[in-house]
C-alpha cells in the first residue's frame, strides 16, 4: 500500500494553540502524532457507486414540554431507539457480500474509520476490496441520539437523581492497559502494535456512553437484523461491547444474517449461557471469533483470557452442532503485539485481510 | 441529474417488523417513505482522491470515578470539547476551495447526508462539483461528544439536579411549523418543498442537544476557525442554531476564512450587537446570507423574518465597511416554499448550485 500527502491544500504549518494542545495532551499521554496534514490517502482514487447514511429502527414517543427540554414549545413527539448508519458501495458493489461493522463502548463508528496515526480505515480498506461497508452508531450513542426524557425530569426535581441512567466513559488510564496498549499507562509492550504515539487522537474518539439508558432487549439487536435482512444478507461485525451482538442480531433474526463476526467480547461468547436450541440457530450462519494479543496480562476489571477461553468452549458446542465456527488469534499465525484496538493498530490491513480471507472462504 | 436503485442486493421487501413500525410512524405524523431500497444514488460514480474523519480540538481534562462512570475502574483523564469532522475529497481534489458545513440544534452532520426521501445531500454533491467537503459535529453533538461529568455528579448525589444543563430537543409538532414545513402540523404549505412524506425519517435526525452544557464561548468557533487554517483557506458555513457559527470563527481567527455562509439564524445576523470594529474584520471575508420562503408565518419562539430584517441590516453595514456580503433569498429569484431545512427540500439541489454559484464568483 502506497500513500501521499492527502491535501494539495494543506500544510505542514500547526497554530501556535494547536501546539499549546500537543502541550496539554504531553502532559498526560504520549504526544498526539495526528492532525489534518498527517491524514493519508492510498495512490489509487476509492471509486463508489454511492454512499449516504440513513436510519434503521426507530419508535415514536410522547414527551412532556420538560421531558423535551424546551417549556416554551410544549409537549409533542420525538423519535427514540434508531439506529445511524452510514455507507459506501464499490463501483460495481454487490459482487461481494456487504458487511456492517459496529463499535465499542464509549466509541462510535468512527472506530472503523480513519485510525488515530491518519492510516485507512477498516470501512474505506473493505470497501476497495470490493465489500459494501455499512457503519452503525449503536443506539443511543452518537449520530443515533438517546433518550434525554429521564434527565430533563431529574433536573427539574420530578425524578429522583439516583433514577438516573450512569453514563460511562473510558479514562485514558484504564483505556491503557484495558486495550492492551501496554502493561502500564504510557508504556507500550515491547512489541506492540497500537500507534502509541497518537493515543491523545485515540482519546478524541472516547465519547458518553448511555446503553445503561436502553430498553432490554437492547434495540441495536434488532435494528442489525433488519438492516441485514433489508441488504438481502449481509456479514455483521461487532467490536468488544458490541462483540456478541451479531450472536444476537441472529437470535433476533437470522434471516438476513450470512456471517458473524465476534470481536474480543470482553466478558465472551456466553458459552455456557446459550441454550441448545439457541446454539443451533448461531449454528446455521458462518461464525469468525476474532482475538488479539497481550490476553494474559491482567487489566482491571476485564480477564481476556477467560473471556478467549470462553470463546473457544463456545466454538467447541457451535462446530459439535455442525455449524462452522473458527476462532482467529494472529500470534498461532506469528503475528504478535494486536492490542484490542486491532482495526486501529499499526498492522490493522493485515488483520483485515485475515478476516477478508475468512469472509471470502466462509460466506457463500 | 438521474438516479437509479443504489443497490444490486437491496429489493422492495419491507420485514413484517418494519411496516409495524412505519404504521407507528403513520399514528402521529405522515409516514415514512424513506428506506434502504429507496436510497438513491446518481448514475455517475463518485470519484475520490480520499475520504476519512479526524477531530479538531479537544483538551485533557481530569474526572473522578463516579465523573467517568466507572467506580471499578477509579479516576483519569479524558478528552472533552473535541469537534469530530469527517470528509471527502474529489480526485484532483483541490482545484475549488474546501467547504466546512456545520448543523443545527438537535441535529448532527447527517443534516448535509442522504435526504429523509433517500436523495443525494449537499455533502456529496458539492463533492460531484469539485470541493472538497468537510462535515463537522458541533462540540457536544453526537461523535463529538460531551462531558457527562455534571450528569453523573447529580446522579451521585455530589451535585444539585438545578445545576445540571438543559438537554434539547425538537418534537416533531414543532419542527414541523419552525422548520416551515406547513402552518399547522401534518399540514404543508401548497408550495412546500420539504419532502413531508418522509417527515418521520426527518424526527429520526432529531438528537439531544446539549450545547447548554458548553463552556463560553463555546469551542465549536475556535474549532472551525482552527480547521479553516489547517486547511490554509476553507469556506465554512453554518445553518440555523450554527448559522452565525462562521462568523464568530472568523472572529476567533480569520487567518483561513476565504468566505462565510450563514444560513437561517434564528435571531438574525446580530447587526445591532457586533462593533464597528468587528464589523471592521468580517468585511474583509466574502459574506453570504441565505433564508428560505415563508418567514412572515410565524411560529412559536422564533420570529423568521425578524431574523431576516436583522441580516439585511447586517449586510448593509458590512457592505458600507467596504466589505462583500449578499442576501440569497430563493423567492426574489422566483423559487418559492423553501423550507428550513433547505438542504433537505425537494429542489435541494437548485438551491445548492445558486451557492456554488456565489462560491465561484466571491471567494479568491
Amino acid at each position: 500500500m502506497h500513500y501521499n500527502s492527502h491535501l494539495r491544500s494543506v500544510g505542514y504549518c500547526l497554530s501556535a494553540a494547536l501546539l499549546l494542545a500537543v502541550g496539554t495532551f504531553a502532559t498526560t499521554i504520549t504526544a498526539a502524532a495526528q492532525d489534518v496534514q498527517n491524514l493519508q490517502t492510498p495512490k489509487g482514487a476509492l471509486v463508489l457507486q454511492g454512499q449516504g447514511s440513513f436510519f434503521v429502527g426507530g419508535e415514536t414517543v410522547a414527551q412532556t414540554a420538560i421531558e423535551a427540554g424546551n417549556t416554551t414549545f410544549g409537549p409533542g413527539h420525538v423519535t427514540v431507539n434508531q439506529m445511524y448508519v452510514e455507507y459506501m458501495i464499490p463501483q460495481g458493489g454487490g459482487h461481494k457480500v456487504p458487511v456492517v461493522m459496529v463499535h465499542g463502548a464509549t466509541l462510535s463508528g468512527k472506530s472503523w474509520e480513519t485510525t488515530p496515526d491518519g492510516r485507512m480505515g477498516w470501512d474505506e480498506y473493505f470497501v476497495r476490496q470490493g465489500h459494501a461497508v455499512y457503519l452503525a452508531d449503536q443506539v443511543s450513542r452518537a449520530r443515533s441520539g438517546f433518550n434525554q426524557a429521564i434527565f430533563n425530569n431529574v433536573r427539574a426535581g420530578i425524578t429522583a437523581p439516583g433514577f438516573q441512567p450512569n453514563i460511562f466513559r473510558f479514562t485514558d488510564e484504564i483505556a491503557w492497559t484495558i486495550f492492551r496498549f501496554g502493561p502500564t499507562f504510557g508504556t507500550p509492550y515491547s512489541d506492540e502494535q497500537f500507534p502509541v504515539e497518537a493515543a491523545a487522537e485515540f482519546s478524541k474518539q472516547g465519547i458518553p456512553d448511555l446503553n445503561s439508558s436502553l430498553p432490554v432487549p437492547n434495540p441495536t439487536y434488532k435494528a442489525l437484523s433488519n438492516l441485514a435482512t433489508k441488504l438481502k444478507g449481509a456479514v455483521v461485525m461487532g467490536h468488544s461491547q458490541s462483540g456478541r451482538y451479531p450472536l444476537e442480531a441472529a437470535l433476533t433474526d437470522s434471516t438476513g444474517m450470512k456471517g458473524l463476526i465476534v470481536t474480543e467480547p470482553p466478558s465472551g461468547c456466553n458459552a455456557t449461557v446459550y441454550t441448545d436450541q439457541q446454539i443451533a440457530k448461531l449454528a446455521t450462519v458462518p461464525i469468525l471469533v476474532l482475538f488479539g494479543d497481550h490476553l494474559v496480562d491482567q487489566a482491571i476489571g476485564t480477564n481476556w483470557l477467560t473471556a478467549f477461553n470462553n470463546c473457544k468452549a463456545f466454538i467447541t458446542r457451535i462446530n459439535a452442532a455442525h455449524g462452522n465456527a473458527q476462532m482467529l488469534y494472529p500470534p498461532d499465525l506469528g503475528i504478535h503485539g494486536n492490542s484490542h484496538m486491532f482495526m486501529l493498530d499499526k498492522n490493522n490491513l493485515q488483520i483485515a485481510d485475515l478476516v477478508l480471507k475468512w469472509i471470502d472462504e466462509n460466506v457463500k
